[in-house]
């Protein structure tokens, strides 16, 4: 859609049309009393907009449909696909009807770390171990993970542990050369909140043909969360599953939580597209005393899973000690949510109003 | 505290002692290897910290304690006061275990408007009786509500409504000069989201002596929502029922709802002080489709009740028809959240670990 | 303009076509590949776009045209009006060749105190003085200003430092109950950035039609704060002077500065209306230290006018003393203010390209 | 400094004091009437804060210093170290009293275009020759630039275009596997806002002891954004060159820019760290036709430079049209910002304030 000034010529008008009409659309031009409005109808991704934007009388140019069509919940309708993907990591099925709970530490540490947690959250009821040995940091001055030195090590206990507790693993690959090893190891393969923008990541991920957990960054619209998602989905691997983590607190004063998670982004998103989403209070809130409630909301409103950060002993951890609960606290945290949603499937069954 | 440069000079320290004491208050001077740093004993609220941030040879000079000890729930617990408040409505517990639900028309159209949805919402569980009069808006050339015109008389049908229902009734107050006029009708009184910050209304409306339902700005955090909450307190009336209703959202690209619920505010305020907090997804989200998704997570996340404009006819409200569910749609709203209230108070009570 | 969903049908495209036509405007549907979008032809302000947008199939529907036509820029030249209005002040112009500079005190503390200053910012070069009597303050528990005990007397002094050194003054009204008062004896009456809002404020200041000095909030979009601008306009009064003071900050990590400086809007607003725009630098950044670069800013890029807090001794002031300049000081701001205004207006006369 | 909840006991705060001397830095203890606060000497980047902020009793739990000793100026001063650095590439200065003016295509496009534009900039007054060949896109459906397919080729032609004018040039690395190609061409390598966070290729850049020029994230405070700079300077590489390019807007309705200029950001960060910064008006706004009046601004408020985009024919940029100038009205701007710099640097010099 291209809007016009109040004073633009005909000339100009024309000029636009004309334009549009080399890229192959048609344009349809709407006279209102004072300005023009010229909508495109075709292909509106062939459409440089930042062009038209400079013409001579464009006030503003822009696109009209969703820069997201491959992983559109709306236009997969249209064409008969899917309206909710299940991506299926070996026996689980993520975006059924069971909440999938992923947990582990923030930071694998040793490997009898790994070993002690992962039995204590698989007792706890979590279907998927995480562990970070490509940690990002704030500061260069602070403990990186054992990524740098010993990643493939770090690698093997945490898939070890994995196998053991029957645990399928998940861990995030911080650049694009911890790819392949990283794919060797881990059965899904994360992307962080801070790598949501590093599009050569994005493809590197992605062609491993592994599912991509992938994190919306704490800047960014949905809209633009979803458009970068095309980045994976363009490779061919359209086992994409989101996650919700929190974004940029607005307002003076502190807002006693490291971000603002965006819960409402849960429906949100699923009204958008047929991906699972998930949700990671351990990041939102960075507050250990929430992630109970903070769970409950997330599955309360529909969230296809959450990712936990949980430890053995939580005063102990090299990162994130303020973010994690013990294999105990996780357990309450699951059991409250496995209710809940069993609550809310039987409510939204039953609703008789339009809103769903 | 006051932070020193890392060249200030011992005369500087000695400066800024010296003010300290002359407030009255004790300068405990910690060097570090660089940089001193200077706490403070005593009554920080005494000290002007803009003062002192402008002597030579200071960084930084800030408060470290809370800007809210009146309605401070750690400073209640000290004094061996409440934990919790429960703001009572005749016989209403706003702050118990039952979620309090407040309904009604953004805007009062009519007297038969005002009866017809007031009777819908009563059978659909609702508990206290909302109806903008005086309508704060963002165009002047929208309707604004009855109030300039025909205030008293839509007071009037809003109380015959809430009267003939059996519910106590709340309007928002959005000018100074509606004080009066509404209090004499309205069982509580309302501040909106766009006057948190307007210190000569929360003053006016507090010496009412009514329940002031008082809405977070929504470029607030929570630090400073509390803070302004004091021009309440200060007047001597602490029934005060705060509202989380959505922050401005960050990030290119649409964020799908218009403003972002700040969920976690909900148990985070509930840690801060002793007041109930509630929440209103209709004006966090703006979308009818997400006021069912988000009351679930608000009350599984424990918020002491919801605000949730309905109306019998969205389609021809005249104001946020967008976010306006039907008395048909609130009453799944209203089911769902008591059936998940029941679950978590029940999870919650039998938790074993320590992150309540 | 309507955007509707991907799978819309015929019979709800036609049914927002009907609903359009009966608000009296023109419907001009355009049929994309897919999906269908709905032009207006007329009025567009007469359109709830609320309404349309929760009609079945709808998707998205909003306004194309700006919701500020009385202080528009676009508008005006269409009709032949100004394209850059002066605001007068008995002999000052405010919006024309030569920066207005406006100084004084955060807060009128004493005759001796606004005497003191404002001889001193009148040999600094300042046109205008200001001086807080009712101050909106963060904390019930700080200094409000001298309004509440002796208002009129503070308002006496300065009415009276103005008259002694030829100024006119300007004072801020922070709630309804001020105006008449204020209005009484300022020649200009501000209205502060959390008054943005404030619908009944800015009517009834508006309607003494002195000249208004309207801040933006530290929330608002440049849109909205332009839409509001027009509460003032629909009173008839038109001598507005915006001003520009420091938007909410976004980001992890301190900003270093109390608000950001949103230096583009003073030309982007000055494309979008006839109005003059100020800049407030002691507000924008709250940090002394800065106002010098932040005023040669401001008028390099064009703004017509600097609000600039000035205090014979920062140090001693009772509020805002980190970002109070003394006149020394602001002598050193202006002089500088108007070389840079001299070049730029110079360069910008000789400018070759089209960018103006 | 660890602050304690008001009901902290005497063993809470013992253990908080052993915690601390454990990592081999003293603890003092401020006791005030209800709270107490620790207050730690040594060197605070060895404290987990993460881990202190779990331990009963503690309420929050930070450091006091900055996170960026490597590269602050206070330190620096400290030390007998510079207080402005200047990095050098050839014969030029950067950080200097002249600013620098780095200009070009967004993308290079052809051997053409970049030979034309270079010539046309050489004329304008430019310094430095940019040209992005590894371009962040939006939308994987957009242009990429040449980088994937030829990027070698377009390396080459942007080499040669700055050596037949006589600049040195600069190009974006948009991920670590385009490091070693792009600084065997490049005299500068650029980190892009988008990758702020990337440590991994912060680090694989900084290696190669060419000069970084390095972007702020448009999420990130100031404090973040220097924090993050140690990744480079860590590496050894001192010759930092900062850009402030516009952060995140906030606020309801359109902000008319792209990104929000945060032009205080270019004085704050001078008294932060000796690093030079430059302002990048082009992306900032996203609009050409504020590229004059924000440069202005930014000269007058004493950056080091500024990164202009220009183009020979805007409307025919396959990338970001909207924010590219013409060589002739580049030579506009840089003539009128080398006038300001020079009035700037005469009135600065004559000062009587100390607010310098």
């Amino acid at each position: 859609m291209i809007i016009m000034n109040a004073d633009a010529t005909q000339e100009q008008v024309d000029q636009v049309v004309k334009e549009v009409e080399g890229y192959g659309l048609r344009a349809s031009v709407i006279k209102g009393d004072y300005r023009t409005v010229i909508g495109l109808v075709g292909d509106e991704s062939k459409i440089p907009f930042d062009h038209f934007a400079v013409l001579p009388g464009v006030r503003e140019a822009r696109m009209v449909d969703v820069p997201y069509k491959l992983i559109s919940r709306e236009y997969s309708k249209l064409f008969g696909g899917q309206e909710h993907m299940v991506v299926k990591v070996g026996e689980l099925e993520i975006g059924g009807e069971e909440p999938i709970f992923i947990s582990g530490p923030c930071a694998v540490e040793s490997k009898e770390q790994i070993f002690k947690i992962a039995e204590g959250i698989k007792k706890a009821g979590a279907h998927i171990l995480r562990g970070g040995i490509f940690k990002p940091r704030s500061s260069v001055h602070s403990f990186q993970g054992l990524g740098a030195e010993s990643g493939e090590e770090a690698l093997d206990w945490l898939r070890e542990a994995g196998r053991k507790f029957e645990m399928p693993i998940i861990t995030e690959v911080r650049g694009e050369t911890q790819v392949d090893l990283a794919a060797e190891y881990a059965d899904i393969l994360q992307i962080g909140a801070r790598n949501m923008y590093n599009q050569d990541l994005l493809a590197a991920v992605a062609r491993k043909g592994k599912p991509v957990f992938y994190k919306r960054s704490f800047g960014a619209g949905i809209e633009e969360y979803l458009s970068f998602s095309e980045y994976i989905a363009a490779e061919g691997n359209k086992d994409i599953i989101l996650c919700e983590r929190g974004i940029l607190p607005v307002g003076k004063g502190r807002s006693y939580t490291r971000y603002i998670l965006d819960i409402a982004a849960v429906p949100a998103i699923q009204k958008e597209t047929y991906l699972p989403i998930m949700v990671d209070p351990s990041h939102a809130t960075g507050r250990r005393d929430l992630i109970f409630s903070m769970s409950c909301a997330a599955i309360a409103c529909g969230a296809n899973g959450l990712m936990i950060e949980a430890h053995s002993n939580p005063a102990e951890a090299l990162v994130d000690a303020q973010q994690q609960i013990t294999p105990d606290e996780l357990k309450d945290v699951i059991d409250a949510c496995r209710s809940i949603n069993k609550v809310v499937v039987a409510e939204r069954n039953k609703k008789a109003g339009s809103i769903k």
